[in-house]
């Protein structure tokens, strides 16, 4: 890893810069200007080339950087070289959804245990595992090691959650419930707002429906002018 | 709005900046600094400020942004201050989950329909909705005025109920499925990757973990130093 410490808003785009190096590997691209990366991501080059040289990553003038090398870069400067044993707490839809999803498996996130308090999801098997009661948590935690826990409980109960978590020896918490919390300065803590996406989708969406009524304007305005001149007039100015 | 168009660096901070306003107005908050909400999103003040100076909000010098002027900037520029009809397309956990999500009725996401192939599925009422075939996608985006869908199905069916929501009329799509798909220039297409936050969690959790060891050698070498003292030796150099 560089000597120089990697800044927060850095950090918070090396995933993000991953899962695009991850297509492109996936579409069997071998290298990538920072240009090209830039436009994917929706970041400017120079910046995207600052942020890699924290890792000590500089590309090829003219050919631009190794994609698989790059991959392997940014995934060891995110720790995502080896295994994380996580344990997501509240096995509602979302949290099974998360127990089956593929992608954490592939970055190296291990689930090493699933739990509830619900009498009728406990003893369960989801995803290969059985679902432990809550209050195995400071055992499990123990015995397998676990760093990062998974919060997909109601709102209400997310709080409580946490601070059991954080009890149990769990450093880093992910919260997909809407709740705010409150946690130790020692553990970290992000939340996952599921509708982010959706709202740069509804930006380009409004824009290209104001194109679209504009176009239909213009249209109209130019249907207008034809009308216009065919009956000798000056179009009316718009 | 500004007239100045607004980049899509810019655009894809900007939900983020919205997260942690509502956040701040969750907690009586009305009125935060660039650099306050620059510290909670992790980008520098300085981009903060040109960013929202795209939406004409300037902020007053020594008080800062008024958070729910700011709230209600953001969300006109990102087209959620009117509502948007949404079909969720694959009823597993994951768009059960959607289907249930809280998050997004609050920013203005419509479920207009739900929609599956499964016949234990088609027919059933999830989130208060009753659960259609695939085949009713065109119907119900004419009816139901549709402008997004959200993909939800497995990864060897997402290319494929793709082209059905853009044949049907679907001009943004939100894809949670892993697989790589192609649309048409004027349709958006957004991935959601579920494992993005926890990318982040990690490289703090190796930093801790690696301080921890750190801290560790420094408190053997501490103990080594002591016991030197103590047997009257200059501690070996480590």
């Amino acid at each position: 890893m560089s000597a120089r410490p990697i800044p927060e808003a850095t950090v918070q785009r090396l995933p993000v810069y991953l899962r695009m190096l991850l297509d492109l590997a996936d579409r069997s691209t071998t290298t990538v200007s920072s240009e090209a990366l830039a436009s994917s991501v929706g970041v400017n080059p120079a910046k995207i080339r600052k942020d890699l040289s924290f890792l000590g990553s500089y590309g090829t003038r003219g050919v631009g950087y190794d994609v698989d090398y790059l991959i392997h870069q940014i995934s060891r400067a995110l720790g995502l070289t080896h295994d994380w044993s996580t344990a997501i707490v509240g096995l509602g839809n979302l949290g099974q959804a998360l127990a089956n999803y593929g992608g954490f498996a592939e970055r190296g996130f291990r689930i090493a245990a699933l739990l509830d308090v619900d009498p009728d999801l406990v003893g369960q098997t989801v995803a290969g595992h059985e679902v432990l009661h809550v209050d195995e948590l400071d055992r499990v935690v123990k015995e397998e090691e676990i760093a990062i826990g998974v919060l997909t409980v109601p709102e209400r109960r997310a709080q409580e959650v946490a601070d059991r978590l954080v009890a149990a020896g769990v450093t880093s918490i992910l919260n997909f419930a809407p709740s705010l919390l409150s946690v130790p300065e020692h553990v970290s803590l992000r939340k996952v707002d599921l509708s982010i996406e959706l709202q740069v989708l509804t930006f380009y969406e409004q824009r290209r429906q104001a194109e679209q009524a504009l176009g239909l304007r213009e249209h109209a305005d130019a249907a207008a002018d034809a009308d216009a001149a065919a009956s000798g007039q000056e179009p009316e100015p718009t």
